[in-house]
């Protein structure tokens, strides 16, 4: 899975980093929430013991952002970078969660400033790595930071990131549970209804627009005018820009004909993404059938991803490990077979040994994975070792029974699954391609 | 430089297994001389604190030996395994030296029995692999140690591993040195110029068991005739052994015509291998013109993997953050791009960047990584934007110029190296095979 994530993401031109897993806590605990998660470091001739200064990174960003800051004289900006790694984060494990787990994550970072194009652009990249696992297909739901802000503004709500948080609880406590939080929070029992009923609107393309502009005219609670007119301003950018990246990524991500596959954005303007950090698009993606496993692959537009500002870009981040473990827990897929190895070449005795190496170099040299067998045991021996394995095919060298025809060359090649058994050339002969390596199968 | 390992060693039918970084100390903590490097983990909200019950892997053999004592009903056996993980070691960094590095480890682990031959293909397999790098040729010196402790024995040395531990500090002490560890340990006189001889034997091919067999006939000192005879049993094993596997590395390594490489096997009765674990071949590797950097890829046969015995095996261990360390440091050889892309659609103007992205998709829908200009700047700019990332190839849309030629199809691709630029169509068009990915090139 992790080498199709790698070859989607080369193919649009987005090239891999990888950072050390250890960073200063320093840089590891900026953000509250996650330090409370992070994997201190120690000695053991310490006893255990250390002064904390390191620690394992718990996510991609800090250290692609530390990645950034340091090379920002050396990089080439829009810098397009993928990165597949592990992290670690103390919580409590449970199903789909882990301590130590996989993420893929792509980012476009800019200086100074970044295309709104882009946004798309890595949405496009991420449905069409999600298309090429073997996992069902994935609705990526879509809102954006102006569009909701602009609104929140509109209605009078002061705290929007403390708004968004709650709205964020949507599907945790329910919208009684958000109202009541809002309430709470000083937001007017009117403005928690427009927040509540902006969460509601959804589409799978740019109609959302009309929605959200009946809403706002029906709704708009301040009577600042130059308040209303910039939140209007910031909400009507907000809607251009969800607008434009809904129909983008639904005309890259189609079928053809545009009716059996219509596209797999959705704008959804409930999906709130807690951190202050976002600025534009914000990401969620669930897989149809499974969407109790909560978002798979998330992300977002950010007005910069370095500290002291400058670097605005925009990124997602799947949840391998979390995927992978529905994929085998679930049984949607597995592997073909358990070993690289295509081909078994028997051994008629260890004396003949140099004669199996030799066939097995020849299909090695035309790219075909293929192991000698250990022992020169009896061939209905050597077939059970291969079948142990899952390995396809046996070659056995030299003359086999009394077959004339296989008396000279390199002998034949059993399929063992069919029992179907010819006389092959070790230059020439190859395994379909479905057999040549181990595939990911459904099932 | 990491694919490249990949592809050599799924050739060879070594199945690629990677395991947890984090390990319950107890079992990470086994042997003494490595518990003292050993990072454990903490938690930041107990003030780095901790029991010390977790720790990161030091190296990719314990984690391997946990896989497989745990797995040992579903797993074939002999089962081959190749990892490629870091690794963490709490070591003083120096050149060459990092507390993060990158390992690649094969190992062949049998169940009970493990046939002597995959002792050489284990040494063939990291032979071609490590020829598959960007690096100058290697050689790779073994030594066996049934040999050493039947010669050993013969000459009264009592303490076989605490010698083993002394002969392998030659280089840094010298042979005045391990001469006077040795007579410190109790070994005579006598015993310590012999064991001293044996260890500047060295051969290129099988001769060197002459002169074992000369050495042993003038030295043998123990007059106790059945320990004469034990020892003499042992060291002629040692010597088939190690003449077996000599020749057949250097048969399956050696160029055609044997003359202008002789393969890459060399017997050399100086390598000790410090550990206990070894009880067969043992390896160590040296770049050419490079020793200096020590063993780049070590190893051995050891009787059993897992504690409780029945798992013999053989492996080896490539260093290969220290080997990228020097090839990057030593200007050896450098990447021909820093990013993926072969080709830079460019953009004629923002409303036309539809156009440049599905010239970019039927480009990819054949193998061609490649990116969209980000902006709809001038022509020079947009090809500066491609030079300065390496990618060779700049892709015009549409008509370019007056050339009535180029009016129609996709437009023209220049390759902004040579200036060479022709109509293409983009369901056709490729770039040279030398081209297609980013490649590792000398120098």
């Amino acid at each position: 899975m992790i080498s199709q994530l790698r070859e989607v993401f080369a193919l649009h031109g987005y090239g891999e980093i990888e950072t050390r897993v250890v960073e200063p806590i320093a840089r590891l605990s900026g953000d509250s929430d996650a330090s409370k998660e992070i994997y201190t470091l120690g000695r053991l001739t310490a006893g255990g013991d250390s002064d904390a200064k390191l620690g394992l990174h718990f996510d991609l960003t800090v250290p692609f952002a530390r990645y950034v800051e340091e090379r920002q004289g050396q990089l080439q900006f829009p810098f397009k970078r993928f990165q597949i790694q592990k992290v670690w984060r103390g919580e409590r494990p449970q199903e789909g969660r882990f301590r130590e787990f996989y993420q893929a994550d792509i980012d476009v970072v800019g200086r100074d400033t970044l295309p709104e194009h882009l946004e798309a652009e890595v949405a496009i990249v991420m449905a069409r790595a999600l298309a090429a696992l073997p996992i069902p297909a994935v609705r990526m739901h879509v809102n954006n930071r102006a569009l909701v802000e602009g609104f929140y503004e509109g209605v009078g709500v002061t705290d929007v990131a403390g708004a968004l948080r709650s709205v964020d609880k949507l599907d945790k406590i329910g919208a009684d549970g958000v109202r009541a939080e809002l309430t709470s929070k000083g937001v007017s029992e009117r403005a928690a209804d427009a927040v509540l009923e902006l969460a509601k609107i959804t589409a799978p393309d740019a109609s959302f627009a009309v929605a959200v502009e009946d809403l706002w005219e029906t709704t708009v609670l301040v009577d600042d005018a130059e308040l209303v007119e910039a939140s209007q301003l910031k909400l009507a950018r907000g809607i251009a820009s969800l607008s434009a990246l809904v129909t983008a990524v639904n005309d890259a991500t189609a079928n053809a004909d545009g009716t059996t596959h219509p596209g797999v954005a959705v704008a959804d303007l409930r999906i709130a993404r807690g951190l202050d950090y976002y600025t534009g698009s914000v990401f969620e993606t669930f897989l149809t059938g499974h969407e109790d496993l909560g978002s798979i692959c998330s992300g977002g537009r950010y007005d910069s991803l370095v500290a002291g500002g400058g670097f605005p870009g925009v990124g997602m981040s799947i949840g391998v490990s979390r995927l992978v473990s529905r994929i085998l827990g679930g049984g949607l897929a597995s592997a073909s077979r358990a070993v690289p190895s295509a081909v078994l070449v028997a051994v008629t005795d260890e004396e003949a040994r140099a004669a199996s190496a030799g066939i097995a170099d020849r299909l090695r040299a035309r790219g075909i994975a293929c192991e000698v067998s250990p022992n020169a045991a009896k061939f209905g021996k050597q077939i059970q070792y291969a079948d142990r394995r899952g390995i396809p095919f046996v070659w056995f060298p030299g003359a086999v029974g009394d077959d004339a025809s296989a008396a000279t060359g390199d002998g034949e090649v059993k399929d063992i699954r069919s029992g179907e058994q010819t006389p092959a050339d070790a230059d020439v002969w190859a395994p379909s391609a479905e057999d040549l390596k181990p595939r990911i199968v459904p099932g």
